[in-house]
């Protein structure tokens, strides 16, 4: 017989179905045994009768992957509406230890680093789960508004000769006896695939050994990336972002329902015009706001971006915030100065309800404004990339959003690692 | 006034149209100057006739960025049947230096490393670039035929504290004081994760330190990986594979027609059935055909290969061929042995024109049987895969299709290379 999912159990009222998975958890009675079984769609409840069915049943550690073929019965009390009964039971894989947590309660009743090291099993729980399928959903709608939009996806190499973004945090291997090291970001490659398609995107990770442990760093990460040309300048930039934002939850709408109503969540609404404000104007309200110096700093503290996000949602109403113009002295050496202010740049941070989430701008596209921003060794370094744009390079810029973040985010995880199917940090490396 | 491509100028005869774009080619006549210019869609002919706009346009250097606004000319003789007229010309981006071969050229007249140290301006060049866009097309169908089937896209860590597959050939690196390697497949996690997510799939980079510089190998490249649960054996896995490559075919078609078109491509068909042949049989075939001792090896060579790809075109009309049931010998540890014949096994290699495309197979699902195949250290170091094992998998498969290797082979060129933004092999690391 051919198996069904769980999720469609319910279709098949009156009819013998066969059903495969996990078991998820058993409750013998007196004179009945209910069996939980849990398969990619969900959990179906099995209600056994027979008393040698019951003492094979008992003796299955959770975890063990069993087939069951049944008689489909519709029940009110059952968890979706149907329950399987007069089951005849196969083992199709062995468990022979149990998990160090109990798989069937609503959250798992154990520590993150607990969680973290039993990986292989945690991940199986339906909450944790749900956050992976909702990641999964936003990265189909990253790539399918971008497709929608004209851009071509590349990939560009995590094993590089010389550290893009700074020589800080990076990781150094020894490649063939020479000293290479793993990509930070793709940003330099992607500036250089303009020059080949336009407006491309990636989606890989990037590494940035950071010497923090905090909830919000990761050592490896899953980084979106996108880079677009002819450009008027970083305000472009921002349309395509909020395209790519409403993409993402549309994505997650259509293809995760389930998961969404599993985790009582309500998604955040993208606004057809995200509201913006310049870092200088963000300073002058934020001076007064807070009754401390903050005009003249180089950069927002985390609190200073909290107090942002309230302001955007009384003043606008939006989960959203484009903060333009940061000083070039916080910014990377390919950002764009504003033109008539050179003290500050045409880059922007985007806040969701308060935190940064994505970084992005306009890059500097002359070749002599290269040279004027690296040293010598630097360009010397640089070269193979630099040569894109002695060859001519149009006006362009982008943005990078971090997949966890945002995921954690949406699902209103605290830490990254909640939503990071084997996250790398300072201190775990395994699994 | 809003740029338009180069390849919608056809529909806009008698307008003015403003595009914008590299400066492809240039021919100075004695009255008229012709201007090609190469946007992400094609190239645009401009005709020049005014003196001053001639004299500015002689100096652009080959690449400069320019826009052009012209009025749009219906012409029989012009590459794509319009050609711009009284052009205005601005220039978006300066070139410093021409690249190093000339790009206009239907291909370029340059050595593979030549074009390989100047990859940030050769990339730009049509041919290669239409070989790109089909790697990103074969990628998007990979992507959408697996979603259709109920897959989930997850992302595994690059940087594991265990070799995976074996220890050599791995890249090591330094991850805070401990000894850390790159990700040489997702392998074991893509198996974790059928435990989670039952069907699941990966595109992302690995990592071999080939220690060999050929055609067909490469330090780093695209893997697609794919992993199912609930199998009854291999031939389940090998017809979503068929699947696969269907979807794959049929994404280039759909989303590169021009592509295929400039490279004069004739894409495969795949048929409703690939054949299949098992390992032992193909070597009974071969022994008698060539003439020399085969029967018995462990493993095909190429020769071997080749001349069974010849045999599945001659035999049955198919560019694909599965060979079944390689020795055991040759398999990696998680290999599930063929049930009547443990010497042998449950994989199969994917040959397409008589070359390796795709190796894949079932796995060992039983706790107990990786006891069995691993060591104490090597189950030690694995201990948090193996739990995953310890706490019930169901009979599992999957396998793994290089993107360059595809990529190489749909478009018929012989060295990875050819097909690989920046590649990176024993001798090269930059750009």
């Amino acid at each position: 017989m051919k198996r069904i999912m769980t999720s469609v159990v319910a279709d098949h009222a009156g009819e013998r179905v066969r059903i495969a998975g996990w078991v998820h958890h058993q409750r013998h009675l007196a004179q009945l045994s209910f069996l939980l079984l849990r398969d990619a769609s969900g959990v179906a409840q099995v209600v056994i009768e027979d008393e040698s069915v019951r003492e094979a049943a008992m003796k299955l550690l959770p975890e063990t992957v069993i087939a069951i073929e049944g008689t489909a019965v519709a029940s009110a009390q059952a968890p979706a509406g149907v329950e399987l009964h007069a089951p005849e039971i196969t083992v199709l894989g062995d468990a022979v230890a149990a998990p160090p947590f109990e798989m069937r309660r609503p959250e798992l009743n154990a520590s993150l680093p607990t969680l973290l090291d039993h990986a292989a099993v945690s991940l199986r729980h339906p909450r944790i789960r749900a956050a992976l399928a909702i990641s999964a959903a936003s990265l189909a709608g990253f790539r399918s508004t971008l497709d929608g939009l004209g851009f071509t996806e590349i990939q560009t190499p995590k094993i590089v000769g010389a550290a893009t973004e700074s020589g800080a945090n990076v990781f150094g291997l020894d490649y063939f006896g020479r000293r290479a090291y793993l990509a930070q970001s793709p940003q330099l490659y992607k500036q250089v695939m303009v020059g080949v398609f336009e407006r491309v995107y990636e989606t890989g990770p990037v590494f940035r050994a950071e010497p923090h442990d905090t909830a919000r760093h990761l050592a490896e990460y899953v980084s979106l990336d996108v880079e677009m040309g002819f450009i008027d300048d970083h305000r472009d930039v921002e349309v395509v972002l909020r395209e790519v934002l409403a993409g993402m939850v549309g994505a997650i709408e259509e293809r995760t329902p389930g998961e969404l109503e599993l985790l009582g969540l309500e998604l955040p609404h993208v606004p057809t015009e995200i509201p913006r404000i310049h870092f200088r104007d963000a300073q002058l309200l934020l001076e007064p706001a807070l009754g401390e110096p903050v005009v003249g700093e180089p950069d927002l503290a985390p609190a200073h971006e909290r107090w942002l996000g309230e302001w955007a949602r009384t003043e606008h109403g939006s989960d959203f915030l484009f903060v333009e113009g940061y000083p070039m002295a916080k910014r990377p050496f390919y950002t764009h100065p504003e033109p008539d202010r050179p003290d500050f740049s045409n880059s922007f941070d985007l806040l969701f309800r308060g935190l940064e989430l994505v970084t992005g701008g306009q890059r500097l596209h002359r070749y002599d404004d290269y040279v004027a921003v690296l040293d010598a060794s630097a360009r010397e370094a640089l070269d193979g990339y630099l040569e894109a744009f002695r060859c001519g390079m149009p006006p362009h810029g982008g943005f990078a959003i971090g997949l966890e973040r945002w995921t954690a985010r949406v699902v209103g995880a605290p830490n990254l690692r909640q939503v990071t199917m084997f996250p790398r940090d300072l201190n775990r490396l395994m699994p």
